[in-house]
């Protein structure tokens, strides 16, 4: 047999800075070439093993949380933790600052169940004392809802402060980790979460296909009868699970054996710190050479998460998105666009199988990106900066 | 490079004789090899590509209907159909003969939705004068909703009956075609369906991870609105393709990428009417050479799908499925609990990657199991004969 046609990244494949569906190592891919029997030992002894190892990475609270994954999308996952753990006569507190929240109340419309929404706008941060003063004043309110890394900015909302509010005020937190789960520390039971979401296609670097709720036991028991959907029911998974090993449907079972090798190489990095490490690295190395284009951050240092980063579109009426873009993806990098609503603005993930060789590269193509267009400096309007200086205040 | 590490079939991997995930060709998992930006170009092709190459299949019809790809498994896209196109007050008869009748019934208490199910038990067919008189009698059901292939028997159901009886009574016809589009034909105008649903990972031989609503266009206007769940919402997922070509949530690319190839394949192989000439040709073989060990099958000829066929376990107190399983298992091939209520079976899938030949061998297995098992007789228990008359009467 001959090498299959496809190009692995290193091969010419553009690298995708984009936080999810990422870049995955190329092993990853080759776990899928064979076809599992849903039914059979193998394949549930490998759901086994995709369920320890997730709760294995929340320490020593493992023994009374559990994971249940989801098939679908992450998106799936959030409505399946809203409509599975917040009763039909619950209400929930939505923390918003970017698109995924919004997405999270938008859910709850859905489902008919009660939420106030706070909506901090494109990226400000929800902060502690905000939320203890809405639980303070509004007795009805049994969830709150937060966003650990709104991707839509890239902010790293402050959870702990959150948290601290909810658990002060007696109400569960529910977390949307979707982004930072796997290399941002989580640990639910110092956060006293009830409940949080991720999936496969994020810091774990799988290819995307599922995503999974991590619960307290007793809150996953509780659970039984408030879901609105049979097949967002995490009750009924976790169930099923339990008792045959099986997924109640159809699973994606080559995006799991995918998942199992991805967990694998996260491991062999040295777990969550070392992949939040490299990370790390990689943003500050990006950021840095983006700044000493002129580019400009929306979030100042502390906000910003090593998961993907929001820049202005400079003023230079020669810069368009899809110019960048094209030329970006010309030297093998595809970019994001930006989700901010009053200025433009485009994102670079630090997410996948990247270090910061890669992420120089991508600097040395931006540079080049701007010198294609004519555009003789990075530096966005004043408006852009205006808008900045809202966190500072 | 070499050879990945994982086995294709022809190299030990077990073929899978299940109604899906199942034994896919080598090719549509190597397409899986490399990574999609979602929001790029490159994918909104192959997601336009997607669709139009479903529609294709349905013929003449196309141009009245539209497909809407939805990611996790086909029973998703059973509750996105019934919770987009049946209204708050509408009111479904459920015709049942098996798990999935059963299943979709399940899903409309969770919906909230009214209706009637006419429950056949493990197998036996609903006919179309059965359903006339329930029609007839009840004038508040606005929509039928009939399994094409009832995969927990394997029994072909008529659906030309059920199209023709609704038809005739003004109600509107939605199938239930997981098991069956891709192999059988399914002509939408004939059977004036107003949605049908099927997934990537049976009869069009892609791995799983997302399914698809085909659906009349007027149908799909109409739903806006309707949906029970965001992540279920056929009419916002069809109409952020519309504007974007993009999926609405993070697309399970790589699935996507295998099912275009699988399409590729299915189209060189000839059609709807060669994958279904195949299967039967499978059957055929794989059914005459079971009974001549002694097998019996559940349904009589006329009943028996091109898909799986459901055996009596044998009476024999050597017989166990257990052991059965592990005897084909050791040999090459993983077969399919029955899910009969009444009696002991098993089942055996004639779709995937396989062809007369593997089917032979199938057989040959069969038969070595028995010796290793030490039964002498594959003959069923009087019961299982008893059980099957019901379906002469
Ligand atoms: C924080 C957050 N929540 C939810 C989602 C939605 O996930 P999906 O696109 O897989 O539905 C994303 C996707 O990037 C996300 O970053
Ligand atoms: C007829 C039918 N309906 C629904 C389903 C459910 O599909 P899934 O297991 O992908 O959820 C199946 C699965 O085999 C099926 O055969």
């Amino acid at each position: 047999m001959t090498v299959p046609p496809l190009p692995a990244p290193e091969f010419g494949e553009p690298y995708l800075l984009t936080p999810g569906p990422l870049t995955t190592a190329y092993s990853v891919k080759q776990a899928m070439l064979r076809d599992w029997g849903s039914w059979d030992d193998d394949f549930r002894a490998m759901t086994r093993a995709l369920r320890n190892r997730l709760l294995a990475m929340i320490g020593d609270g493992a023994p009374d949380y559990d994971c249940v994954p989801i098939q679908g999308s992450g998106s799936y996952c959030v409505e399946a933790m809203l409509g599975s753990f917040v009763p039909r006569d619950g209400k929930v507190l939505v923390l918003a600052n970017g698109a995924y929240g919004l997405r999270a109340a938008q859910t709850l419309d859905y489902l008919g169940r009660a939420y106030e929404l706070l909506n901090k706008g494109d990226y400000l941060p929800p902060r502690g004392d905000e939320v203890a003063r809405i639980l303070a004043n509004d007795p009805a309110i049994t969830h709150v809802l937060a966003i650990h890394c709104e991707t839509s900015s890239g902010i790293l909302n402050p959870v702990e402060e959150i948290a601290g509010a909810t658990q002060n005020a007696g109400r569960k937190l529910l977390i949307d980790s979707m982004s930072a789960f796997g290399a941002l520390p989580l640990d639910p039971v110092a956060l006293n979460c009830a409940a949080f979401v991720s999936s496969a296609n994020k810091c774990i670097e799988g290819v995307p296909g599922f995503g999974f709720v991590i619960a307290r036991k007793d809150e996953i028991a509780n659970a039984k009868g408030n879901s609105h959907s049979l097949a967002l029911d995490v009750h009924a998974q976790w169930a099923t699970m339990e008792k045959t090993g099986q997924w109640r449907f159809t699973p994606p079972t080559h995006t799991v054996a995918a998942f199992l090798h991805a967990l694998d190489l996260h491991e062999a990095e040295g777990g969550v710190p070392a992949r939040g490490a490299r990370y790390t690295h990689n943003r500050d190395v990006m950021v840095q050479g983006m700044r000493d284009l002129g580019f400009e951050t929306l979030l100042a240092d502390r906000w910003l998460s090593p998961i993907i980063v929001t820049f202005f579109c400079p003023a230079d009426p020669n810069f368009t998105f899809q110019g960048f873009y094209d030329a970006m993806k010309g030297r093998g990098f595809i970019i994001y666009p930006g989700k901010l609503t009053v200025v433009d603005s485009f994102r670079i993930g630090c997410i996948g199988q990247m270090d910061e060789h890669v992420m120089r590269r991508v600097v040395d193509a931006a540079r080049e990106a701007l010198q294609d267009m004519n555009v003789s400096s990075a530096a966005p309007p004043a408006a852009a900066l205006e808008e900045r200086k809202k966190l500072a205040a």
